[in-house]
């Protein structure tokens, strides 16, 4: 399978058949991850730098889980321990890494657009790992990863998605997904944590039993609990009572209905427990499908041999 | 050799025998690491995150060495780059790392138990690297192999373990491992350091003399600084006088003796310096038998083929 | 090529053969890092500690990528971690460390001598990452690489260093090499940053002009924030003023200057813009020639097998 990138700085620059030979390739390659020897030479002598200028266990982790299965030798590179500490431009530390010779950086930062400047400016491939509020791809893609497997099929999906709309590039990244894919998004959050101008891409409501009514899918968004202080809504009490998803909420879904999650969840406050762990609940396949969605990505952005990877 | 338990998560639950098959797995693998090229392919494709809530360079070290000895793919989180700041359970926690399919967490924690959670609720098997003041398991292990080796036995040894046993899991462990093993042991520490009840299984002196007189083993424990404003004892001085173990102190044990110390350790506190490095010590033998009792342990969990250990 | 040197703890103990060694061993392996494998089993089984006592982000991941493209085990150690924050001595950190039978320890150290005092100690090879304010090796031998691999020798140089020399191992290890292969230094900064003394081992001017004048090489030096509290010198600007290379300085150099700075650089500061970006700039020639050289220092030290390293 062949991939047109270099990069893979969001799911906005893709093209549909992009997406599916993303997750075409994940399904191929998510098998290696129930054998007993869970490792194949495919990335062998490739280099790997994750650049995680905000901490992070799960997506980390996923990476360099999926590095190892592919053989990549890699490096894990963390704020506190950067250069960036002793003032050095984004484009210096960038340089310096690329005169190193890495095949790829996978960056994680606060700023929107750091992986693009990243791509630009220097000959690796970079993977957005999450850029300030603007996009997470691969979490976009082990979502779509998990409907599909679910469901079958994107095209004609009802998507729910509820929560904090407003800073998440989470959101950001499964919108554009969703609708490229043909299936059919509503947003809803408390009115402080929907951005205006958005209706333009999907229809927003701010109820909760509106957006969930009919779905295939709830996708569930975390609260980060340090907008508390920032006056976007009262208490976490009052969030849940009215954007929380319980089960009383669940059953206006479709009976099929999938629950997701990105993690770390706060249960009671956007997610009942009842709920997280409920029959419909697909949090954990989502983390295992993140792993696949990685390998797929690194696989096909450093052209990994076919022969290798089985 | 067959090992009939998933799990490592304490001596307590151990019988005489499976003690025995990891000292003796240990025994046979520690010559890999006396090799020039100190790697065998037992583990490969095997996946071991290391979980460290508590700060360990020693421990996790230990066990790192012994991972990529064996050939495993390994992956460590420390606490502060986690999400359990972001306020995620540790059975949420547990389940993701679970949904990424390790073969095995090496855990540390704070609180007794937390490893006994894990293996309860997750697929993976797990080894206890330390939890709270419960149990250490591989430490004991070490320190049995280091005896062993010395004194070629472990039945009818006179142990003195001495110090702060109150907090100590690596007395509690020890305590477990040698009375299974028909040593006898006897316990000494400040009357504010030993733990009510204690007395029920092994004698319980407050004088270090007494301990120490006619042992084979004395176990001396690290001395938690910050103990000491917790009014535990008055001061580190008045400490050393009363149960440092010195030269002189020594000679009331046997000819033969062996003095250990799990380290890191406080010279001129709990240990003087003399006795530390003197002809009697076998503290730099306890961290080679670390090495090697990981990859025992590391090696029976996972099942490795015993011609690719060789 | 032979080495007859164990550890690598600075450039002052080498004689001129043993750095061409390094160079020439280096100039050989670089190529290693234009392939698409980029991978050798030279150091296959051979176990590296990389033991950092000061944040570094670009020496620790040059000699991590060298490291794994040679095929060697390696473990990282940082500060906070580790258990000199429970209060053990150097020396008790070090023996621990040879108790898991390490090849080799890459050492990074606030004081001088701290490489030193673990090569006499221990039986594992030491190779000095940085010490205090006293050598900082492997970046004097990429210096010199990259001027060799530019000029076609070192003899006969007229190298300016310039900036903070009083608090620089980088300016120390260069003058070390430089002065030994025959090249001809000149220092310069301001009298509160030029250690008094020096001028017996080089000429010292405070004028930048003077300095840069007819050089084939300027070599920059990071100044570092935290000296301005100390009162070393009024401002950046002011700094920049009288220390700054800017492009008319550069001007006064030989045509075929080459401009080097061992990062990370403080733009605007040491150096202008301009400069660092220059044609006559080879900073991102030091950071490959940085990987090419340690992978040099750890075949020669580690003894890997030359069939092995092709």
């Amino acid at each position: 399978m062949s991939f047109p990138h270099r990069h893979l700085l969001g799911i906005e620059p893709l093209q549909p058949q992009d997406i599916q030979t993303i997750l075409d390739t994940a399904d191929g390659l998510k098998e290696i991850l129930d054998r007993p020897i869970k490792k194949v030479p495919a990335l062998r002598g490739k280099t790997v730098i994750n650049l995680f200028y905000e901490a992070s266990t799960r997506t980390r982790s996923s990476f360099e889980v999926a590095e190892r299965v592919l053989s990549a030798d890699s490096l894990s590179i963390a704020t506190a321990a950067s250069s960036v500490t002793k003032g050095e431009t984004l484009l210096d530390t960038a340089k310096n890494l690329e005169a190193m010779n890495p095949d790829m950086v996978i960056m994680r930062h606060a700023s929107s657009g750091a992986p693009h400047f990243l791509a630009q400016h220097c000959r690796f491939a970079v993977v957005n790992a999450g850029d300030g509020a603007h996009e997470h791809p691969t979490q976009a893609l082990l979502d779509a990863l998990t409907m599909r497997q679910r469901k079958g099929r994107l095209k004609g999906l009802r998507v729910a998605i509820v929560g904090d709309i407003l800073h998440s590039r989470v959101a950001r990244s499964n919108l554009w997904l969703l609708s490229k894919m043909g299936a059919s998004v509503v947003l809803c959050g408390p009115p402080t944590l929907v951005p205006p101008g958005i209706e333009a891409m999907a229809p927003v409501t701010y109820r909760i039993d509106e957006a969930v009514e009919g779905a295939d899918v709830v996708m569930m968004l975390r609260i980060q609990m340090e907008r508390m202080s920032g006056g976007f809504f009262p208490t976490t009490r009052e969030y849940h009572r009215h954007f929380g998803l319980t089960v009383e909420r669940v059953g206006r879904a479709k009976k099929d209905v999938l629950v997701m999650h990105p993690g770390p969840m706060n249960r009671g406050v956007e997610i009942a427990s009842e709920v997280a762990d409920g029959p419909y609940s697909v949090i954990l396949d989502q983390v295992t499908n993140g792993v696949a969605v990685r390998m797929a990505v690194l696989y096909l952005l450093l052209g990994g041999s076919a022969e290798a990877a089985s």
